[in-house]
């Protein structure tokens, strides 16, 4: 019986890791931004430095998902069939070819569906932390870069749909004519406003460019095009939704993604109820560690 | 009677001039990058070096048409309503306050409908020019940065929907998850692939994300994503035309970027014609030499 695991959510620009103990207690928790991308060529190292970091004692088992197991990553991991169900994740860790031992990696899941594919990587282990701290089939959303809505069925992935919401908001604060006009602070009016347009399903890059001539034109304050933009995008998940028999979803991201999610959702009558992705990541190491 | 008149179209990130005399024939040909963001706070000096390196000669009169006119360029000069029709230019022409003498800005359009707000400023100049071309009412589309479909009736403009195309591209070939797919050259194949997605009318924010996806899960050669991404986006222009009569459009633009247009137009089934954005521009500029 093994008394503690390293968890790391080892993705493309920063990484977060957990020592959890049984039960998938929270021992210690570390975060840097030394994502895949900044490691690539010195993973072995970079993985090192985290443990001497979090005085991890030699022989812990490791356990890494995300990005890490792309083929961008330390080591390609073949994504897993949706009829696999998320329980069966423990069993399914591939181990690291070329690093410590008792090192593993958690694959991650592919739909393909109409001749179109999504994917996940690193969501998957937060979903079975959300079914291992005890809830239940339903859609899932999980915000982020790219964002997911995730129906599961029988513990199993049975619809995924990616947005590349999160991604697309940070492009448009970075460059381009929206930019200057990005610098203001939250509106809870401006959020609603980009919200509601959200509802009538404009042509998106219409409507970005319409962002920009609304203020221009004098229809908006300029101050709230951060926030109008913000629930533009998020509003347009919510308006794509697949169907559902209720408006009823489980958030499960960090607290203030999870926010902007709630006040949207809330605008557009649904019923967000909110997990914390650490809190959930700990749960589904706990899992693990009973398979050690 | 003037002998001739110096156009400028100059945009936000760089700058097109001709010298053109009697009926808009082009006399002399300059551009840089000296946009309206990079000449901010000495626009009459940078105007004085345009016009040196032409050997423009003194009081010859001097037309700008784009983003010098905006509230962020030399002189912001108010919209037209829809309602002016595009030959009352030469007359609707604002003096520059701050400058040479003989030296004026073309006013845009600003189209405001169902709450929402759109707008041109240089497109304007072209339109005029293609009807002084010859080319009468209908359907004109002007790719860009901020690709326009006009439709324009007894020489007005009927109907204005922007959309970000140009920028939302360039944003995500700078930056992002799909830059480093999007290195590949022009494929027709990936062009026509990403023009018939669009035609299913997705979420552009999930067709994006399965942009990679499809990639990654080995549907598509990741070296046609530059193309597909651009039928993606480009096609969602067309599929989400305004009524029209006919699929007959004209195409008002840089040949490279006509020539992209019209083969998504094709493929989709439109017949497109094609006008070079240049050559409006010079009939343009005749139509305001007649009125000095």
């Amino acid at each position: 019986m093994v008394a503690a695991l390293l968890g790391i959510d080892w993705g493309t620009s920063n990484r977060r890791a957990w020592l959890v103990g049984a039960g998938g207690v929270c021992l210690r928790r570390y975060a840097d931004e030394e994502g895949a991308l900044a490691a690539r060529g010195r993973y072995a190292a970079s993985l090192q430095a985290l443990c001497r970091a979090m005085q991890v004692a030699d022989g812990t088992p490791i356990v890494m998902s995300g990005a890490i197991g792309s083929a961008q990553g330390w080591q390609e991991v073949a994504y897993l069939d949706c009829s696999v169900p998320l329980e069966r994740l423990p069993q399914s860790l591939v181990p690291l070819r070329d690093g410590p031992a008792a090192c593993f990696l958690v694959p991650g899941y592919c739909q393909l569906a109409g001749g179109e594919a999504d994917v996940m990587r690193g969501e998957e282990t937060q979903l079975l932390g959300a079914l291992a701290l005890g809830h239940g089939d339903g859609w899932y959303v999980l915000p982020g870069t790219h964002s997911k809505w995730v129906l599961l069925g029988d513990g199993c992935v049975r619809h995924l749909v990616s947005y590349l919401t999160g991604e697309l908001f940070a492009l448009l604060r970075q460059g381009g004519t929206l930019a200057p006009l990005m610098m203001g602070g939250h509106s809870g009016q401006g959020l609603l406003a980009g919200a509601l347009r959200a509802t009538q399903k404009p042509v998106l890059t219409q409507a970005l460019f319409a962002a920009r001539a609304r203020a221009v034109a004098g229809l908006a304050d300029p101050q709230q095009t951060y926030s109008y933009v913000s629930g533009l995008l998020v509003g347009t998940e919510f308006a794509a939704r697949p169907q559902m028999d209720k408006h009823c979803l489980q958030l499960l991201g960090a607290p203030e993604l999870c926010a902007t999610y709630a006040s949207v959702g809330a605008a557009l009558g649904f019923n967000c109820s909110w997990i914390d992705a650490a809190q959930a990541h700990c749960a589904a190491l706990g899992r693990f560690l009973e398979q050690m």
